[in-house]
This record gives C-alpha cells, sequence and structure tokens, in this order.
C-alpha cells in the first residue's frame, strides 16, 4: 500500500469562482488506526455542488468546513485495514470521507456497497444525486401523468434523473442544458421530450416553443435567469421544487428574481429542499431507482478526472457546466 | 329614490399609478328591470390591492377589466327593486356589484348579509379580507404555538387580521408597516407583539431585534425589499403565504428578489393563493372569525371615503398605504 495519504484541505475561502490558492495539497504518512477506526483505499470521489457553499462562512444547511480542515465529500473504496468491529479488511464502503485518499474514520455514517449495483452508481443514480431527484420530483413536484416537467442542469448528476423519472411517471420532460451537444445527449441518450439550449440565445422563446401547454413542475437546479425565464411559463398550481442555485454559487452579488408575480398570480408551490428532509424516502426511492437501473429504463454519464490532484479543476468545471453527468474522480 | 345610477368605468389601463383620466365617472338613468333581475341601493364599497392587477391586460387570476367596463368591486346594500324570485325589496345583500351606487344584477353570486354581524364587518373581518387572512395563515403557514408569525401591510385589512389570529392561535405576532401611527396602532390596539416601521430607515436591524428567535411564518401583503429582509430573517422549514405584492403593483419595473437563496438553504414553502383556492374552508374560517368577533377578541378599523366620486383617489391612496385598516367608500 501506499505509504502517504494525499489529501486536498480547504486553504481559504473563496471570493467568487475557488481559484487553485484556495485549496492546499499535503501528503502525510499513515498514522497507526485507533481501536474502532479503519483506513479506506478511496477509489472514487463524487464532486457536487453543495461543496462550493460549504466553502463558505456562515449559515447554511449544516457548518462550513474549516480553513486547514480536508474538504467534504462522499468516497467510495475498499476498507484497507480495521480495527473496527463492523467493517473488514476488503469490504467496499461509501460515506462522506473527504477528498483524501486514504480517509481513516471511525464507521459513522458509513455504508457498505450493494454488490448488485455498478460500482460509482452508488455515488450517482442510485446513490444521493438519484435519490435528490426522486424526493424532490415525487414528493414536491408531484407529476401527473400528461403534465409538462422542466428541469434545469439537464445534463447533470441530478437533472438528467429528474428528467428520466418525469417520464417513467408519464409526465413530459423538457431540460435546459449549456450547448448543443449536452442537449443532443439529453434528448438521444436520456429519453427526454425536448432539450434548450440556454447558451443559444433564445431561451425564452425556445421555452416557449418546448412548453406549449405551459410547465406544471419546474426542478430548478441553477436559479438566476433561467429560473425567470421558467417562471413565466409555468402554469396555475404549479410547483417548484428548489433543488439548487448553481448559477449563484460563485456569484459575488446575488441575481434578483424579477418574476416572483407568477408565484402569487398561478398560486404557485415553491418548496426549497435538500435530499436530507427526507431520509424516511430513501428505501422506496432506492427501490425504484435500482429496479428501473436492472430494467435498463435509466441512462447515466459520468465525467471521471485522474487522481485527486485533479479535483480543484474539475470542481470549479463542474460549476461552470464542463461535466456531463456525474462528475467524480478517479483516487486509485 | 335617486333617478341616476353613477358608475365608475376603466378608461385606460394605467401606466405605474392609477391617475384620474384612466377612470370616467357616468351618470344614467335606472333602466327598467328584466325578468329575473334586482336593482341595488348600493351602501359601501370595498376597495382592495387586487383591483390595481384587473386593471392591466394579460394573465392573471381572472381575466381584467374590459375598457368602458365598470370597474369590479364589492359592494354591500339593500335591494330596491326586485323582479329575482329569492330577492325580496329592503333585504341586505352583497357582491361583486362594481364601482356604482345602483347596480343591476341578475343575483348570481350575491349573498345575503348576516343580521348578526356588523354590516361593514362583512367587507371586512368577516368578508373576503378576513377569509384572506384566516385561510393563508392557517392553511399555508400553518403557526404552531410559540413560532414567530411577521406580516406585512400589518394595519390594512388582511394583515391586521392574520396578526390577530396568529396570537389567538398562540403564536408571536410581528407587523410590517409604514410610520409611526400605523405602527402604535397595530401594537396598542390590535395587540401585536411588535411592529416594525417599514419607513424607519432601519428595517433590517428592526426585524432583527423583534424576531431573536428568527421567523417561522412570513404572511406576505407586500414583496419588493421588505421581502428580502425577511428572507434573510427565515428559520428552516418556514412558510411563506404569498397573499400580495402591493408594493409592486404601481411598478413599472419588477423588483428583483435577491434573497430567494434562502428559500433553498432554510427549506422554505413559499406558496401563493388567492381566497377563491380555499372555497372548503370558508364555513370553518367564517365561524372562528365570528365567534372571535362576537367575543371581542378580534378588533378591525375602517378608512372609509365619502361618495363614489372619491373613490379612485381613495383606491391610490391606498395602494400608497394610506388607509388604516379596510378602505371602504361610503355609496349612500
Amino acid at each position: 500500500m501506499s505509504a502517504l495519504n494525499l489529501q486536498i484541505r480547504l486553504a481559504a475561502r473563496p471570493q467568487g469562482t475557488p481559484r487553485p490558492e484556495d485549496f492546499q495539497l499535503v501528503e502525510s504518512p499513515h498514522a497507526p488506526l485507533a481501536e474502532g477506526q479503519l483506513r479506506v483505499r478511496g477509489q472514487y470521489l463524487s464532486l457536487d455542488p453543495y461543496m462550493r457553499g460549504r466553502m463558505n462562512e456562515g449559515r447554511s444547511y449544516v457548518p462550513p468546513v474549516e480553513l486547514g480542515a480536508v474538504m467534504c465529500g462522499e468516497v467510495i473504496g475498499e476498507v484497507l485495514e480495521s480495527r473496527h468491529p463492523q467493517f473488514a479488511v476488503g469490504e467496499l464502503v461509501a460515506g462522506d470521507l473527504g477528498w483524501q485518499t486514504h480517509p481513516v474514520t471511525d464507521g459513522r455514517g458509513l455504508r457498505r456497497l450493494d454488490a448488485r449495483l455498478p460500482q460509482t452508481a452508488q455515488l450517482s443514480v442510485c446513490g444521493m444525486p438519484g435519490i435528490t431527484a426522486w424526493c424532490g420530483l415525487m414528493r414536491i413536484g408531484q407529476p401527473k401523468p400528461g403534465e409538462t416537467v422542466v428541469v434545469s442542469a439537464a445534463a447533470g448528476a441530478v437533472g438528467s434523473i429528474v428528467g428520466q423519472i418525469a417520464r417513467l411517471k408519464g409526465a413530459r420532460a423538457v431540460g435546459i442544458a449549456g450547448g448543443a451537444d449536452k442537449c443532443r445527449h439529453v434528448v438521444e441518450e436520456l429519453g427526454f421530450d425536448a432539450c434548450i439550449d440556454y447558451k443559444g440565445g433564445r431561451l425564452v422563446e425556445d421555452l416557449k416553443a418546448a412548453t406549449p401547454g405551459g410547465v406544471d413542475v419546474y426542478f430548478d437546479n441553477v436559479g438566476g435567469p433561467i429560473l425567470d425565464a421558467v417562471l413565466g411559463r409555468m402554469n396555475p398550481f404549479s410547483r417548484l421544487p428548489l433543488c439548487g442555485l448553481i448559477s449563484q454559487y460563485n456569484a459575488t452579488e446575488a441575481y434578483g428574481v424579477k418574476n416572483f408575480r407568477s408565484i402569487l398570480v398561478n398560486r404557485i408551490r415553491v418548496q426549497g429542499f435538500i435530499v436530507f428532509d427526507f431520509q424516511s424516502d430513501y428505501r422506496e426511492a432506492m427501490g425504484e431507482l435500482a429496479g428501473w437501473l436492472a430494467a435498463g429504463q435509466l441512462r447515466y454519464r459520468e465525467t471521471i478526472a485522474q487522481g485527486l490532484r485533479a479535483a480543484p479543476a474539475a470542481f470549479v468545471g463542474m460549476l461552470r457546466g464542463d461535466n456531463l453527468g456525474k462528475q467524480l474522480v478517479k483516487l486509485a
């Protein structure tokens, strides 16, 4: 085994887009395990937009990452050494182990991988992104057959699943993504009914054309001008699960939402959420997702950066929308 | 009886604040009634913020008032003449009869006044404004005992009831109103726990001081910068019944809501509504409101303009916040 643990720590709180100097690379020899600990050889690190919020000071879902601490993030890997009664060497596990190659943990929050599912799928379609998509869409969006569901960041880890679930539930799925390649992927590979390129310069017109009956559910991952445009198309009694505001995470000045009036006039229900709010639904969500995946009814893509050193640039790229599907970092 | 019916019609669609020339005063002799019609001698006309929306073209809750048509509005009065089988001369009735002194109607949507309740209260605390307050607060806001409820336009017809219901249900009530006199009225007469003067120039600081435990329910009637300020104080899993956006009704450019992120981070439920969405709750709402009123537990004020000719100026004044409590026009 490698004698060193490579970590990426938070060196400074970014102003706007994170710069290389906001991260610090630290190599340290493996410390001996204490009783009750185990060491994991990380295989994949998941990069997710929520991490940008954790780099800031101040109130959010959970406390921010401390300066000098390892960046938070979910890792899958193999147990390399164990002094923990419930985890044996060689088992495959996943948990919030941070941006590092050889995390040491006391096992809290750690789960075993499901051998029946593809390994990396457990960080995407059958992991947090998939469960996030399912809970937000089914519990807040509540699409009915024949309704129109619009989702932003439609080529991303969550959005790509939202539209596919919508279709499996009998709704029309319209994606919004950046660039012709992504839009083609969303329609041709993921099977959405339509996908709008927000970089095409005709967002309002294209949205109108793609939603002739208006919008019944808008699953929003991005906020900003796209949110304003979709608000203008929403139907009476429509629902807006608010999952993310990626367009705002690196913004130094908040975008002002101008179409708030549509919420009043159309009696829209807007509900912010994070996946942890729906823990009692995880089992049902995972059951459906795993079933669809096994039946070949859910497709997913991964964008994989090579080596932990590539994580900061991959993370910034993901916030900019460079990735297709789930952004991972291969650790070993 | 007066031989003339005085009407105010919509002459032009206002840009921004309505001007006198947007209204047209028309006097016409009484036409004979057709079979099934009745004539009402109007006593009071209710002026409400929603009417500003009806003066615009384009999609809203309901179609706009047509150019040249009588302005919409609820009237209470006495049946003066009747060729309608269900309404007799002398009965007191209320309905959407428009800005006119002697409306003629086929009786659709007309209701009899409840003789046990004060007459004008049936246009305010025991009418649409009171029911709006009850439904939005109880069905969307769902305050729990000990929680903090904030309401904007707290000295107005709806807001003044929202805070009193909140207290009757065991919550803390914090109002937001314009000017020291209104704030004093809200605290001393209506019994709110606190009231913030948004014209005092210290909205954010005053709001923080008045809501040390954050905000659990924000019943919004105004939108704009006040909405942004309250969003910044809202607690996780708080609720935001969106009843109105008075600050925006005369605006020619929409205000951009900058604190939208709070909806995500705090998992706020925002729900636009109008009272018609809750028809199945009217009976329960009216029962509680009438009971509280009879028991002296609900207080209300009225601002009464004299004569139909005064209605346009009173309407513009209400949109600006000149009124205390329910804005009425005495017709006869």
